[in-house]
């Protein structure tokens, strides 16, 4: 359907400008020290952050979009594929693998291979609770949410809460495919 | 004096791990609306990004020790052309030009040709006095302190409020040599 081939996002990210990243990883922990410092509770620093990645998630999607060739996306299934092999390497240089399909084609999981913003983090015994990389949630909340997929994003497993992945549920609450105004002919 | 030849900061921006630079602008420009939200104060913002910065800057200098080769600075002259044509390289993908020199060789400009920390960044009128790349001056002053110079780094010059460059002055107010801990001899 696209007028131009995708792009990979190895191409794509290869030709972006990029900055360090322990750069990133320091200035995105010097965030989420403020507002735990700000906020007090986790739960609300949880929040926030979402939040924050939601506003990023809503403005990061016109970069996407311009510079992946990817236009629209056939179905959920197709969209969680792009996030996880484009999308992430794009923004992060990393990718996902997609997996846990309910059956219904509407919840599935995205499995980190890595995820440069948990660099040299460790969370104190005070911090049991919060999400660190919820940022993450929000901007793939927001992104999708302008392109008409209501969703609902968590992380189910956290390598800074013991478990031995990073593992973000995207699950498709509501679609509406004719909403967005992206045409095939660019 | 360094054992092996120090490397240039293209060379070392090619090769470490890099984000996408529009997803670090937008999450910094996230910080920034925060604070703002949190603290009300402009004064409070840039005394916070600064902070941050600081913080960021005492881990920073390791990293940027370790790839860089530079063991040693010999004065404080060369202190700033490195930090302008190879730590702003390394970490930001950008240079800037050195200048503004007094008599006594402890206060100079960084002139910076370019700056992706702001862009599409427009400061509304509730925001004048922000000095929005504070956190830029702090990681300086922290990185430096770490390599014994006590610093005052200020913005004097920054586009955002009209002027026609960034210039980010270094002022040395005291310089302790042989107190650190790194060695010639790696």
């Amino acid at each position: 359907m696209a007028p131009v081939a995708p792009r990979s996002g190895d191409a794509i990210f290869a030709n972006v400008e990029r900055v360090n990243a322990e750069l990133f990883t320091l200035t995105y922990g010097a965030i989420v020290r403020q507002l735990l410092t700000d906020l007090e509770e986790v739960e609300e620093v949880n929040k926030q952050l979402d939040q924050m990645g939601y506003n990023i998630g809503i403005r990061l999607i016109d970069e996407f979009l311009a510079k992946s060739n990817i236009s629209r996306c056939i179905d959920f299934k197709e969209t969680a594929e792009v996030i996880a092999k484009v999308g992430l390497k794009m923004f992060l240089g990393v990718t996902a693998t997609v997996g846990n399909w309910n059956a219904e084609g509407t919840t599935c999981s995205l499995i980190l291979e890595d995820n440069p913003l948990v660099d040299f983090v460790e969370l104190p015994d005070t911090c049991q609770g919060l999400f660190y990389c919820n940022i993450l949630s929000g901007v793939i909340r927001g992104a999708l949410e302008m392109v008409s997929m209501k969703t609902e994003v968590t992380w189910i497993r956290d390598m800074l809460r013991g478990d031995d992945a990073f593992e973000l549920q995207l699950k498709l609450l509501k679609q509406v495919p004719e909403e967005y105004p992206y045409k095939d002919d660019e």
